[in-house]
């Protein structure tokens, strides 16, 4: 008989198939492998010219900007779902709610090289690479008509990566809260009122207790699979110190979690063939003073990374109920990427 | 620049491209066009071994179950997501909650004929496919162990059909409510304790007003690109009567519903080339003398059905966030399937 899970923060409930689980070579790929089109790359060392004008990147002194010679680089994305100018207003349409489309949308160009995925970076570059997006996360966190950055991943087009497979993230500064992260905010509070603890560092205790759901675990970190999993192989990798906002993170600890970011995703490429997949962080949103119930968020939130293989279907049943069926328990993921060797 | 539009049920934020939207044409297939294989084709009159034993079906008085002469037939799911059998169990797994994956998943055969799509089907065959997934959905009802019954039709690969290209439908009887149609009704009793007026009720109204956002309208229905549509042609079908509940549809309003699916789902096929879609319908949760919070769930409520076309991928920051990125406005979607001709 299939299970169903309760994700303990948002009470999303998941089919888990517990008799059969689907192997990793069971999944057929949603999509062809892409083609490296390197010399069209816009993204690559030498072609800057093919981006709008950077808005930073980690340089030698004294090298001017757009030119090669960078280690990281950042650039405004090509098709900017949100623009950057203008002032945000609000205001009514008969029944409903419009906010402008104020935002910003950067691209973080992980090596100039042209590779496709951040585990084939070594170690100091992914710490670079992290540096950089964090401090843009700080920076735009500075402009008072954003309330949300988030920091994400498209790898491969069946998760949304377009035509160039050159490793990178993105950032896009929204000025409304997402509903993900207010829904998880919600559990969290809900769990410490009746705890006082937050509910990641007690999933973290019961997950390294148990060992059967962790997939691999650094000096700072655990990555593991989450009990009920929305999707085959998703992990979700949390600091073991209790933290709310990821702009916290010491500089110890991100080389400890580029290190680890290094294993999983390598691992994930072996044991999956090079799956498309997304990685999204979670972290407390700023502008925290005016968002009253959110009194206790650096006790109660903790920040992660969620990474979903795009292995499945989202039909019908998922778009109505907003739960998931996934055919491999997260125990079975966590054993198969456990035994994979390291990055 | 975009816009960033609330939907007033549940505040999920959607970023709609006013200015250069995206006409039907310029969404590429994300599939190939599927084979038709008819004569393997499980659905088909004279087939009837090649599924489960039938639920029940429409066919002539004294024509034996199981055999050809039938008009619609619903049978098992040939891969069942739940389990028909055994008790409902609720337990821990240390932190984590877990109950026996027990529900119903079954297939109601629109047609005899290898037809692909329900609006390839004249409008009385379409009101008898209704007729019976009524029947079958308040049968359901009755076993103790289920909290909602999900009606939902994949349409196309893209949109999670599989190999056989034959128009039916799905019924899942689910042990818990969804949280999509949780987070609608909490919408609903929100507003109604500040308006004390259904927000369906005044959104219908709001449309028939404008009429710039709807595409169709029948006697007692209406179907509406609704404001913040997540997707590119989401389209609502809604009754103008008020009502919370599905099974209280009488026989002239499903006859009427028939006419209207075929006219809206044929105007789809022809502006959008046959398009992967999703059919799902969103209906009063049942044994709601348990669900005290509900109280003015007839009140509060509307039934309809939302159709969202599959033609945009959902990446990272659509999982990141909740929220959706839809490249046509719902006022272009409207002109496109009003200019379109019907059924």
């Amino acid at each position: 008989m299939p299970e169903l899970r309760k994700d303990p923060l948002t009470g999303r409930w998941v089919i888990v198939s517990v008799e059969r689980g689907k192997r990793p070579d069971q999944y057929a790929p949603l999509e062809a492998p892409a083609v490296l089109a390197e010399n069209s790359c816009p993204f690559c060392e030498g072609h800057e010219e093919a981006t709008a004008a950077e808005i930073c990147a980690l340089r030698p002194a004294g090298s001017a900007a757009n030119t090669p010679g960078w280690q990281v680089r950042v650039v405004p994305a090509l098709n900017p779902i949100l623009r950057i100018e203008g002032a945000l207003e609000r205001r009514p349409h008969g029944i409903y709610d419009v906010v402008s489309g104020v935002g910003a949308h950067e691209v973080v160009v992980e090596s100039p090289r042209h590779v496709a995925d951040l585990s084939e970076l070594d170690t100091p570059q992914i710490d670079l690479a992290l540096k950089v997006a964090m401090d843009r996360l700080i920076d735009l966190e500075r402009d008072p008509r954003f309330r949300y950055v988030l920091f994400f991943k498209n790898s491969g087009t069946a998760a949304g990566e377009g035509k160039h497979r050159h490793s990178r993230s993105q950032l896009i500064a929204l000025p409304v809260n997402p509903s993900r992260i207010k829904d998880e905010l919600d559990g969290c509070l809900r769990y410490f009122e009746a705890k006082e603890r937050c509910i990641f560092c007690d999933l973290i205790r019961q997950e390294l207790l148990g060992q059967e759901r962790l997939a691999k675990e650094s000096s700072h970190f655990v990555a593991l699979a989450p009990f009920a999993s929305r999707f085959p192989f998703e992990l979700w990798i949390l600091p073991k110190r209790h933290s709310a906002d990821v702009s916290l993170m010491n500089p110890a600890e991100r080389l400890d979690l580029a290190g680890l970011l290094r294993e999983t995703l390598g691992g994930l490429r072996r044991v999956l063939k090079n799956p498309p997949y997304n990685m999204i962080l979670h972290t407390a949103p700023f502008r925290r003073p005016r968002l009253g119930y959110w009194k206790t968020i650096d006790q109660d939130f903790h920040w992660h990374l969620e990474i979903v293989p795009r292995l499945t279907r989202v039909a019908g049943f998922e778009w109505g109920t907003g739960f998931y069926i996934n055919p491999t328990p997260p125990e079975e993921a966590a054993r198969f990427l456990k035994e994979s060797p390291g990055g």
